[in-house]
């Protein structure tokens, strides 16, 4: 492997730059998307930014019109302000439409959500594809509202604009991509979903600065569902025929272990690959089958999309306490749960971009003693390195990539690297 | 699936056919098989009668002579009928030769037959390809023979004739058939085979009923063996051009679980869908490999022929033990037994006719909510229906029939099908 | 299968064989070699002496100069002759050029050879291709050598002249190959290396005297690795066409169980036919991944020769702990283990041999009791030789081998053996 940056360094930085992100109101469209994305833009220089008109036809959907947001609250009838967004930006329904009225407890009540179970935390709604407004509040609150008449204030705007998302290309040695993606339509929420973008920044970075990248690399920073959906309506001739492996990287920030979905059809390159590094990496991870899905695997793995996709977290949306609550908040992430996220995402990659398929150029053994790669004399014992270097040559039929031969040697793959370069360089293999 | 008719009634009604059609004496051949055939007929009107006549070459087989019998006994010492055909058509081995003669009861023993470890039962015996006659008792009646001159009198004739054979074409949507086969050549024992031509006559009336099937149903009443090759003989080519699944159906009337003999290369259809249907619909079964044999499927799944038949049974022959003896009478079946015989292959014909491959008409998921098929806020919550509605999506790939969604997300058939029709009604997917 | 020959006799020739053989020194070239294949040339007859001169291209190694030894000794300062070649040819490195001089014990240790583990063993050590002198003793022998001038003496010789090796190839009804392959380099070891050569050496006697072998035998006694190397690099193109199983056979002479190497890519004939076999002749056995490999399969089975290859043996190379040591003597090996791994090759051949595909010539099951092959009466028993016979018939599809019943109906090959026979004689399959 390359050598590792430092992993304080980093970690520290993914971290500041979440705490930074960290109070914007985002949503599916509108100017704290536009806002995420150029404070991203000042880590990858060459980001570019798109903006999809409202009313733009995407496949099944239509891009919504744009929402914005400069305030909200709810003022009781002793005059105390209950409810301010500018407390929590999960207080307002996301994509509520403006309001500015007068009504009663009861009347209200059917604008609330709160969390019985769970009384202290703040649930994250939206309802994007149906005009209505809302406040979330924590159940106690809810609980402390008394009769009377309630002042009401959401002071949003929902009309013509764009969807706004950052697309990044790295060209490599081959037209073969791999995609990364990740989305930036989360409120303020750490772990789901700022941990996503933050380390596929610090991915980008570390990619743009790779020499001698073989794939071309796709990175991505969309809304959830309706930007994949946006995305692939325009570009998904190209991904088809171009995409190896795709990673869509969400929830990765804590310190829970590790999971995966598994692509539809399972068994995918990057399948493959995530597993093989986790089982090597990790002392235990969780495998979610596609029917366990929840994010955008769901449109890149769609039937007639096909993408070899998978989806890398950390303690999953399926499993983790916080999700979709205001408890989700920087308290779940940490420097060293970013950078255990990046690190498995950045080995991924290694081993995608190193996964050659070596082709002996000997027939038979070759003769290691007069290249001073074996040990001259046969003794009783073997050494393990030479039994790997030897089991390298034995599979170099040109058809065995490094990871079925770490997969079948059981061992990890990046030792497989250094015994590549070695017979790289004594000419007794090639790659093409 | 459809609704249910009145379990009782129909349980009741079958039992009453298989008292009626009980005593009477079938074997291979004869007049027995014509009366069993005939009351069938009433109550499936359009059920053909095939005669066959005695040696037509079937494959290596050639029919054999009709046999009929009219009367049968043995007469001891002391003139008492110690052996009545009368009193249980099982007393004359099956296809017996004329015989009328006196003789020692040592010369006699040669032509017995008993069980020493089943002292009261009478062992059912055949040979319809040696010439000879004998008689079959229990092994107590035998003990009792006194020594003596018997007088031996078999009133029987085996002469050219016909093998007869009932059929019912169901005409469907597709040439693509199903095979339902059952056998009408055994005297009076009620399990086996009592029960597969009447559970099969009442699946006969229900598809007649359908009024919009997509197979073909090719439903026949025959011999075992002789009667299989026969038939296979005169209707192979379309049959191996046609049958996309088929059932042998026997043993099925008695209450002790179910079971299946997996055809030839195991993993067809028919094999998956009986498996599906067991696995859902009762607490546990037996499947017997293709070595376990014992029935028609012998032929159906011979090499060269390769038909995808199963055998479906209750307790199957291999382990109730009453088989081939007196003891497998009325009481070994039931109502409440034949009805569940009915209902699982009745389950597995609903299957095979829903086991559709729905295609997606829509890239991307369809965006449910606007087609009121969605909760509109987002929740911590899944709606498990929600959830296989969105599966049933997400593998509409024009590939996977309902059978392997079923299979692969661990919930029986039926349940896919109200989500296709779901589907299909808010024209998210098609279907050939 | 045939007659066992008696198992008491061939196993004591085969013992004495190895008595015989065992005091010679062999390397990888010269007059051990010969002498060696002379004495089973005496066995077999036609087998063919090759002579490779030095120097020949062999793919990417070129046959080493010929090395040959008279004597070689060590005196201490006291006079005494402390190491002797004449004791035990282990004591010489293989392949030491000569040297005849005085030193000091510091300058003779930096020479010798021993294991501190295993204080009483003489270690075997090489040097083929890395031209220096050595001597191998016990560590205990080493332990007693006092500090003075030592005289050493090693009588040897080695200079341009010809790798030897012996082939015998007997010409079977089809040009389809059977490789059997042992190796005749090793000095004074019986289990590895002499216990291989001595049982292919009564293979080879036995596959001679058979009359209607199927396929051709290619039988190769050659020094282990640059004889595999050179015999391919002359050869390759004849047995990628041809073979289709093929054994290496070493350490097959002890009594320690059964094991073997499987190919490198698994489940070849030659792997499920050595599998079978030992399922069904041996309590247990391993089978090792060709990841364990340590002989010749090594040569056969690299990438681009890719041979159907496994190695046959009995307490293999990784296992036994008299390995490349003087204990491996004539006490590890005996004429049961020695005949035991003959009959386990034997058994093998003859199930290849024997792996016939037979095709039904009769559509649906064959009528049994007019050839006198089945119980003419239906009974409630079942005999196991006729359920047996009825599963060759239900597979004789063309498309199954004997090998592949035997496997799917849990039964050894051999008894597939005798009910085909009885099916070809009563014409109701036919085979190629």
């Amino acid at each position: 492997m390359p050598e590792q940056d430092d992993p304080q360094n980093i970690g520290q930085s993914m971290f500041g730059l979440a705490e930074e992100l960290f109070p914007i109101c985002r949503s599916i469209t509108g100017d704290g998307v536009r806002q995420t994305l150029s404070i991203i833009q000042r880590e990858l220089p060459n980001l570019t930014i798109h903006e999809v008109p409202s009313g733009t036809k995407c496949f099944d959907w239509v891009v919504p019109p744009e929402w914005n947001i400069r305030d909200a609250y709810i003022i009781d009838p002793s005059g105390d302000k209950v409810v301010d967004f500018n407390k929590s930006n999960l207080h307002v329904v996301s994509y509520s439409t403006p309001v500015d009225e007068s009504m009663s407890l009861d009347e209200l009540q059917e604008h609330l959500y709160s969390i019985p179970d769970d009384p202290d935390a703040i649930p994250y709604i939206t309802s994007y594809y149906e005009e209505k407004w809302g406040f979330c509040l924590t159940h106690n609150q809810r609980e402390n509202l008394k009769p009377g008449t309630y002042k009401v204030v959401i002071d949003s705007t929902l009309k013509l604009g764009h969807l706004t998302y950052g697309e990044l290309i790295l060209p490599g040695s081959t037209a073969e991509e791999v995609l990364i993606s990740t989305y930036v339509c989360h409120p303020s929420m750490a772990n789901n979903e700022l941990s996503g973008p933050i380390v596929t920044s610090f991915l980008g970075k570390w990619l743009s600065e790779l020499s001698d990248r073989r794939y071309t690399y796709r990175i991505i920073f969309i809304p959830e569902t309706i930007g994949s959906i946006c995305y692939l309506s325009k570009n998904i001739e190209q991904m088809k025929k171009n995409v190896v492996a795709g990673f869509n990287v969400s929830c990765i920030g804590d310190d829970r272990g590790y999971s995966y979905i598994a692509s539809r059809k399972d068994g995918t390159l990057a399948d493959r690959i995530v597993n093989h590094v986790l089982e090597f990496k990790v002392d235990r991870f969780t495998k979610y089958s596609f029917l366990e899905r929840g994010s955008d695997e769901r449109q890149y793995c769609a039937p007639g999309v096909d993408l070899p996709v998978v989806t890398v977290m950390r303690g999953g949306f399926n499993d983790f306490p916080e999700y979709h609550t205001s408890r989700d908040d920087l308290t779940v992430i940490s420097p060293e749960g970013l950078f255990g996220g990046y690190e498995l995402l950045r080995t991924c990659i290694e081993c995608l971009e190193m996964n050659l398929k070596p082709v002996t150029k000997i027939l038979c053994e070759p003769q290691l003693s007069k290249r001073d790669l074996y040990p001259q004399l046969s003794t009783k014992e073997y050494n393990v390195n030479v039994r790997n270097l030897m089991n390298v040559i034995a599979y170099s039929d040109g058809q065995t990539g490094l990871l079925e031969m770490a997969e079948r040697f059981g061992s990890p793959m990046w030792e497989m690297y250094d015994i590549l370069a070695i017979l790289l360089q004594a000419e007794i293999v090639s790659v093409e």
